[in-house]
């Protein structure tokens, strides 16, 4: 009897683990190959689709907005893009007018917004109407991070609240504002969210929470809509103005070892790739990939190691 | 040549597949069992050791709050009960009283406090550190919930503003608050999320942002200091108020299947073991720990189950 209960003992777990290995590891192997690899090139639109398609980039006037801005407006799109700072919007409308001779000025809106004031989202929204009358890729990429050690505040938590205000709250807005233009052409919305809103990291209390928000927002909203695709990106560490404009406690910039950090041109390319091929999600890094992945399953080793490379990035 | 190359093509993901199911795999689930099952074990605290600690609990009006709150005092924990309604508080209290003969009335302090206002919140913290002059358990618990289809939203966004200010915001001041003393004492804080701060769900746009919120928020926390240990909680349906109170856009109440609903005290005994156990994360349904498991490899197979599993708890 003792010797069949030791077999048992044994067996059982090496017969569940055969069954694993041979049947649920492959059949889930080739599932995650299709999902990831064959059903995006299935879906993907060509990039003669894009003629007269009408864009609206937020936080258009640098970085990854800018790239977006000028990568669309090449491929014909009429692209609108929008910002607080209206001297440098014109600036990037004018260098790409003069770099691709195929783009007419009259293909470019210019608008002045600052996104946290819903009067600004209206005009926003009104003025794409009235000139093209229809709305059908939008690209919410305005956003602020912040850098704040939790226990040196003192009282006064309104960097959380601002973070909130326009990394999601303004999203809500702008998102409410153009929701049946994207139904009617069925359209795409682009988030610009962060590895921040994945993982949560030392230092980023508040910019974490309001980029995980924009998360929830956006992966519940999928479930509410079959016109609309939603694409989320996590950018990695993108050469941008971004990180100079970091809030912190002391008003002081923060440096950055920017070895590592992609260019916003390559960031476009694969963001405007992404949303061809209809991705829902978006990590622009391996190791922000591999992270995910085994996040929910390790979470105390992914913790250790997104602290390691988190605090990497900040020059002490 | 050819015959090599199809060796090497049949032989190379062979002996990848055979490193990961040998060697790769025994690793990580004995890394796996020891983080999820011994680990635990070996940090559990006595429930001796509860005997004088203070421990501070939101929203114990009702529901897992109050079944809390009677479980810490019955360790022996001198608790403070916390909430908008008073003569509810007293209620959850002398019913206590009643049932616990070894419960002190000096054991327990009522404080009626709406922690979204500040000063509320700040009244809650020195009452405590006045009567026991530390604080070792905050239980967060307070929240509100809510149940919106996003394209019926007419122009306000008012329900996203109450639901981040109740269910976020008020965790930020109030963990601010509580920081300093909470470092003192080396405590605990044990945070109701949901199943909603990990997965998005239809209609909950609004509800499933201010727990993604919460979760980035306490992720990052963790993170910057060693001596609060952080336990989130995501249960799954539990048989409290919370579901008669969800907000929706008519203001009718949302009747809902409660079948697979747990009692609070099941879901509070979880809580109070998870909390002596060091755990970070409880998520109180096997559905939800598998669908966590696997949201981030096959988001599209758990997107459509949990959306099936979600529209299952609403009568129609």
């Amino acid at each position: 009897m003792f010797f069949y209960k030791i077999i048992y003992f044994i067996g059982f777990p090496y017969i569940v683990l055969r069954l694993i290995v041979s049947i649920i590891l492959p059949i889930a192997s080739l599932y995650f190959i299709y999902c990831n690899f064959i059903a995006p090139k299935l879906r993907e639109k060509p990039e003669s689709s894009y003629k007269n398609k009408v864009v609206i980039i937020t936080g258009a006037s640098s970085g990854i907005g800018a790239e977006l801005a000028k990568k669309y407006a090449r491929l014909g799109c009429k692209v609108t893009i929008v910002a607080r700072r209206l001297d440098q919007l014109e600036k990037v409308k004018s260098s790409f007018l003069k770099d691709y001779s195929r783009v007419n000025d009259d293909d470019i809106l210019v608008i002045k917004g600052d996104l946290t004031l819903i009067d600004d989202c209206k005009n926003m929204v009104e003025k794409v109407i009235e000139k093209w009358s229809k709305i059908d890729i939008c690209v919410w990429n305005a956003g602020s991070g912040s850098l704040i050690e939790f226990s040196k505040l003192q009282g006064d938590i309104s960097i959380y609240r601002d973070n909130m205000e326009l990394n999601y709250f303004s999203l809500v807005n702008c998102t409410h504002l153009v929701y049946k233009y994207l139904e009617q052409s069925h359209g795409s919305i682009i988030v610009i969210s962060s590895l921040a809103g994945k993982f949560g990291t030392a230092l980023r209390t508040s910019y974490s929470s309001s980029k995980h928000a924009v998360m929830g927002f956006f992966n519940s909203l999928r479930n509410e809509t079959k016109n609309i695709q939603i694409t989320i990106v996590c950018p990695g560490f993108i050469l941008t103005e971004f990180h100079d404009n970091l809030k912190t406690l002391d008003g002081k910039q923060v440096e950055r070892n920017k070895g590592n950090f992609m260019t916003a041109s390559q960031c476009a390319n694969e963001i405007i790739l992404a949303e061809r091929q209809g991705i829902r999600e978006l990590i622009q890094t391996a190791k922000g990939r591999v992270g995910n992945y085994l996040q929910a399953i390790f979470p105390e080793l992914i913790e250790f190691l997104t602290h390691k490379f988190a605090s990497s990035s900040v020059k002490k």
